[in-house]
């Protein structure tokens, strides 16, 4: 049986992209498979500027597998949310932007990864929702991602009614970035990868951690620490190249490439 | 004179009613009345699944009762606003998932009020807004909480101008979940909270109280949390009885009803 | 040369005009540029009701000036970048309200300024855009106000891509508050002041300030303060006089004009 996640690079365009690939099985997201997920982000973080986050069939992902979590300890399911946990800040501590390619239904835990991806792209046809409630089982995790996403009302709408949303009203709520015809998904998905790996990575790398270091702050910290982020971005050679290309209306060349 | 507060129960669905009726008076929140929703909403918890706050008449609530704020003293003011607080947190710290049905204008501590609830139904001919700086008071405590529902310009741009917005921009912009034909509005709350009573009451519980304990919190911290709570929501028999019924394709059935 | 910041008020109406006025050079925020800025709107926060910011030309600002950011040590990045946050903190500190008035495209720090004013009212043909990635240098102080005004997955899409959006959008996403045709712009401006500049300046300073000290706090937390900040306010005279005008039907006359 091949493994339930695969893992390309296109080193010619610096695109990486990461495939859940059981789909006669709604992809599932297993321990084994979260694991796969961790280590195949990992390694795709080694040698890629952008990375794409997708899924073969019907169904991106229809969350955790319930078959582990039946009859078991406590221990044993702390096991899978706190593996979840780690696949989710993965997502957001890789230097590399990761873009959800949504093709099919997005459930549970399947949402929450689309939430915590730093940008998605959505086919018409896709859906999203956090259903745990009406398996007694309340989609706390992925209300983390999601309640962030898309803010308190829209989100205690999805997990209290365990009512999914299409695609256009995850993109009107901010849930996902943008919605395409379904047989464009992937070229769609790919034109965006490839701009933003026209960026300098290192630049990349600096901007994605400050982001999620500043979300949370208030404010004034938040201010404090992003100018002590901004003037050490400014000294690095890509960005006195990227400011002297501009200024000469000329393309940058990265030294970080 | 009846109470301005009128608390209803259907034993057989499982939805409470709180009724605010005093229309005459545009259903002032004065400390009294406000000090009834409080009695209200916890006497509903007693034996509910789910609840609705409605009103009678064109005006859903006009906010505090000037009267009572006008010649007092500081700590009378003070005991306004911490009754109203008492109010807002009751709202979201009871078990059950709390509905506003808006049938017209809800203003300041009004309008304060349905961003509080969990969800919002809203009347098409409703309309929204927190007009305190119009006659001296700015809205501050209702600030709190739309300013969490919709967002800083769009907050502001309720406080500073006074002005009202109608019910598709309050769904617009997340402050009401649904909005419907106003003579649609009773059935199409009721068919709501019907489907949120379906749910198992004790997931629900558990559902309710840790979103509103991790929606503030630093994303790390609130992952951290919600894998312990998750992991415990996993045990309790109506996670089991309900992961398994979906394993078998049937309809589970809770033993908390 | 003429100053790079003009201020002007209209003593009749009380409202205050700081205009931005390079357009040559796209109304850059050189390190001189923003002490004017800040300077002005302190002098402006002396004797007016209510601010606007607008701009000259078809930039309202294209961010810093990249000629004060080549080939410098980092004491002096860092200077430029703690100028920006002081100017940033200045428009939220002053007691009245800052209206961004956007006549053209708002990029980087430009995009910022708008971020930070506690409303914008933009034509239909301004552009907004993050696209310091694009030369190297992340744009991670905007992102602090970017972020926070759109949320994350939106300020992530202008931040990773460098792609502008246009002004409707910008309304959707809530960086903005109102989309005008372009030659209507002043005039949408000047009444959205004139209507600011009726309600009491001091209510309007303690509701200002109250907004941005509540905002990022925990809910409770938020709750208690403003509790105390509105029952503060109840006891102004401006407050009294509000609220019995109001009882009475008729306008107020503010004591603090």
């Amino acid at each position: 049986m091949p493994p339930p996640v695969l893992i390309a690079v296109d080193e010619a365009s610096g695109i990486g992209v990461l495939t859940l690939d059981r789909p006669e099985q709604r992809n599932p997201l297993s321990v084994e498979t979260m694991r796969e997920v961790i280590a195949g982000l990992t390694a795709l973080a080694a040698d890629t500027k952008v990375i794409v986050v997708r899924a073969e069939g019907p169904v991106f992902s229809a969350g955790h597998d319930l078959r582990q979590m039946i009859g078991r300890t406590l221990d044993e399911e702390r096991a899978i949310f706190e593996t979840c946990n780690e696949m989710m800040r993965t997502v957001q501590s890789i230097p590399q932007p990761v873009i959800a390619s949504v093709q099919g239904t997005a459930l549970a835990a399947g949402c929450q990864l689309v939430a915590a991806c730093d940008l998605a792209v959505a086919a018409g046809d896709a859906r999203f929702g956090t259903p745990g409630v009406r398996i007694g089982l309340f989609c706390s995790t992925p209300m983390v991602a999601v309640s962030r996403a898309i803010g308190r009302k829209r989100a205690l709408q999805m997990l209290l009614t365990g009512d999914t949303i299409d695609a256009q009203t995850a993109a009107d709520w901010g849930l996902v970035n943008y919605v395409v015809e379904p047989e464009t998904l992937e070229t769609a998905t790919t034109e965006l990868a490839l701009k933003i790996a026209t960026s300098s990575p290192e630049t990349m790398r600096i901007g994605k951690e400050a982001f999620y270091r500043q979300i949370d702050l208030p404010q004034e910290t938040a201010y404090a620490a992003m100018a002590e982020t901004m003037a050490s971005n400014a000294m690095i050679d890509d960005a006195q190249e990227g400011m002297t290309a501009f200024l000469e209306k000329r393309a940058p060349v990265w030294k970080d490439r």
